[in-house]
């Protein structure tokens, strides 16, 4: 999420959401902090969306509803915006379809959408202009001059602006790192028709439901083979009624089959096309893989195509997927083996071209992780722009320019608000500690009743554990944890205003015992009843 | 873990141990079940071990403790299990140190040491002989022809093994899907070379302690340009003083120096080695990144070189190492910027390389992911082995073979063996499970007395929670359970017969109430205190 503010106007360009870390246990998603932005809700103009990704879109629903505002997008980002909208049941937001090189006018400023080459459709750079010059903002993109939808890069654009002169230039750095290009989808074109040439049995494919323009090559390729199309999974079968029904994506009239009609057909007349290219747990290829799908069973006959690569800590997954397959006799084909994915994203030689159209006066890297953009950072000073004209921004990090200066600003409030469930912000440390400490050794807790008045234990102590050892089989550590609590009980006194104190010596006695016995460190939670 | 077995004769080729998956919380190692062996403890002869890294010998202080028996490995391998058996504090193995093409009688076992090329001193693969014929087993392995040491892996007694006849060939996967030759070391030597001049401050480089040679070669270039080398890590002290102790390290006198006077020499005449290098929270680089190491602090003018590649799993963790190196002004060279790292594994033309000179007659892919086993399989297939004489063997499968016969045996019981703390397999299913549940959402905790005679309620309900919500701010969700838990109290009999029907009355319509209101899922656990 990138925030331009000029004067009393205030533009917003994306709003994404990220997948959590490993260490954020059990939370779903993680979106954008907006408190600097709630403080300035009747400034925003308008908030503008390059492409529709999860990490460009995905936060809209909750961001919208907290400070809403009009919404632009190419028409594939939108009717995607929208879906989510409506699955959070968002209302009242109006959306404007933009077509690549329209330009839209927000209070100051006058935003130019400039068409771009992506791994989804409809994607989009920005040039903003305000009074203080024009910034581009690249979205993602590559340079493929063989795009499935014969759309290049609009590189005209982008050198109009380099003509007119660009104040700022924010270019994303997924694949600074590497040298060369990236390889046209055409390759990955070419690879598919030789498989379809190939396969006997049935073809079953698993990509990002996202990519309309490669399912569409798939889906072309398919059919001139004579076979259906199936759609499995459900942001598969979602995404793919959303192109279709704003005619990004083309299936000849009895051309799709449903999942349940699937069998009625012979095995070389069938594609599906499904979820789970990255061995997410619930996605249809893995639920195949493991042979837990209701409908479609994996046979020996079947090809299946895992058209992605493995985005990083996912690589695990992935490979237990394809072994599975492989268990079960089908063939596989990844990327390793064949050319049946390329990157969504420019190589270094794309992002120089983009850079010595744009010829930018200030150079911003962003979208990667640090070390990109450093890099990034790097290519720029080698291409012309002076190391003082260039800043590689942290999360919050005001940047103020105009044509005399570049200067950082305040730093704002940012960070990642975690949403679990229908909570959002109300995970916070403390609960991720305890989750974490309690995923690491479980728990025992040890409960007893006292009577206040008496100072006499009634009752306990019982002890309960879960996640920490199998009971049954070790209940002689549990009994001697009893035991110890009862000695700690009968040297303590039982009154009332000694109860904190009480809690702290069990925690710390059972804990240091525990460790003691088995190198184990539950989380020790005694709870005293007062009866 | 491989056990050979010839009638009243037993072998077992190394003992390894594996870190566990993700959904092992808490999970320190993996170690192998050695139920069958048990059961045949009076027929093992020996252990022999191919090479000293983990998933080769971390398993042996559990495995010898429980089934004793003369070890045999060469010179460094048998240093780091004697470090391994001395800190679990098992005694009383008699280790026996062996040179490459030295010969063990064990039982009707002949079993000669083959020296091979790996990313640790001291590799060999291993020919069993016995009435049955000759198996080869690879161990890990690649063919260097400018190995470090200058000795290159012995193609020759591979070579001579060919041509008496083998009768089956176990071979590593690691790497077969990479086409081509792995790089030899002396890329990596150049490279380093190179940097070396370059360098202007401190280098640190960060590497996995086993690959002595590597370490050798750096250490050696380091001297070359005045650099003094200092140590820094638990497992680069331990090993590179094993290492030395034994002859397979040497550091000329007065060159190696102690962390606590690492600043009493200038920046340009210190090379640190250090642990990290796969970005593990408690390793040395990780610490130095973050600036939490107590006695080194990263400066501006240090050079950090990442000598490996992530393994799968890994990637995002030294990614944020790489990041944070970059944020404190380090100069960072890793695998994907230079060539400071080879893999220690055979690709395609080496692995055609030793089956050429093997010419089994029966093949065993292992070591590997099941799809590799399974390339691995085609591999042989296309260099002549038939297809019946190919066997993708699974965990626990005996396959039974001689000169007439390749079969498929009993399948004997394995599978994974947890170790948590000082527990072996005390940690299974069940307690994963909840592990797991209370990781996603933490627990909330119902707690009441009931007087039993009375079958009145005498104290609670009170509602504890923890890694659920944070509860400060959220005090109305906890007071309607406790409100909800009052309502099911009040219509439901408290004699001592109903609680346990009570107990899940309570589970469910907590369970539900919550994940009603916030979509999450803690576990729910009633307690009822007998007063």
């Amino acid at each position: 999420m990138y925030v331009f503010e000029y004067e009393d106007d205030i533009i917003v360009v994306d709003c994404g959401s990220v997948f959590p870390k490993e260490d954020m246990l059990g939370v779903d998603l993680v979106i954008p902090d907006i408190t600097y932005l709630m403080g300035k809700r009747d400034h925003i103009r308008g908030y503008l969306f390059t492409h529709g990704h999860e990490d460009h879109i995905g936060a809209t629903p909750y961001i919208l509803k907290q400070a809403p505002s009009h919404i632009y997008g190419t028409k594939l980002t939108m009717a995607l915006v929208d879906l989510k909208l409506k699955e959070y049941r968002v209302e009242g937001i109006p959306m404007h379809v933009v077509q690549p090189r329209d330009t839209v006018q927000l209070g100051q400023f006058s935003c130019q959408f400039i068409h771009v080459s992506h791994s989804i459709a409809g994607a989009c750079a920005i040039a903003i202009t305000c009074p203080a010059g024009t910034v581009i903002c690249s979205g993602d993109f590559k340079v493929d001059y063989t795009p499935i939808d014969g759309q290049i890069t609009d590189l005209q654009t982008f050198a109009k602006y380099g003509e007119q002169g660009v104040l700022a230039f924010l270019c994303e750095s997924t694949n600074v790192e590497r040298s060369g290009y990236t390889m046209s989808e055409l390759k990955v074109g070419e690879t598919f028709e030789n498989l379809f040439a190939q396969a006997g049995g049935r073809v079953i494919v698993a990509m990002f439901a996202s990519n309309i323009h490669r399912m569409q090559m798939i889906i072309d390729n398919a059919i001139r083979y004579g076979r259906r199309v199936c759609f499995i999974g459900r942001s598969m079968v979602n995404v793919s009624r959303v192109a279709m029904s704003i005619g990004e994506l083309r299936i000849p009239e009895g051309w799709l089959i449903d999942m349940d009609v699937l069998d009625d057909y012979p095995d070389n007349e069938v594609l599906v096309m499904t979820t789970g290219s990255q061995g997410e747990p619930m996605a249809g290829l893995t639920r195949m893989a493991y042979a837990e799908h209701r409908k479609l069973q994996i046979r020996q006959s079947d090809m299946v195509i895992i058209s992605s690569t493995p985005i990083p800590g996912n690589e695990k997954f992935i490979s237990r997927v394809i072994n599975q397959l492989y268990r079960l006799g089908a063939q596989v084909i990844y990327s390793r083996m064949a050319e049946v994915h390329v990157s969504g994203h420019a190589c270094q030689e794309e992002i120089k071209l983009l850079h010595a159209l744009v010829r930018p006066k200030y150079f911003i890297p962003v979208h990667g992780e640090y070390r990109m953009m450093w890099q990034h950072a790097i290519l720029a000073e080698a291409m012309g722009v002076p190391s003082q004209n260039i800043v590689i921004p942290e999360l919050g990090q005001v940047i103020e320019m105009n044509q005399d200066v570049l200067a950082l600003g305040e730093q704002v409030p940012v960070g990642g608000v975690l949403v679990d469930g229908l909570g959002v912000g109300d995970v916070g440390n403390v609960v991720l500690r305890d989750r974490k400490h309690l995923s690491q050794d479980g728990l025992l807790i040890v409960v007893l009743a006292i009577d206040r008045d008496e100072q006499k234990l009634v009752s306990g102590p019982d002890i309960v554990s879960r996640g920490f050892i199998y009971v049954k089989e070790n209940e002689d550590i549990i009994d001697s944890t009893q035991e110890l609590v009862r000695q700690i009980l009968a040297k303590s006194s039982l009154e009332g205003d000694n109860w904190p104190e009480l809690k702290n010596n069990i925690k710390d006695e059972v804990h240091r015992f525990i460790f003691d016995k088995i190198k184990r460190n539950p989380m020790i939670l005694p709870i005293i009843l007062d009866v």
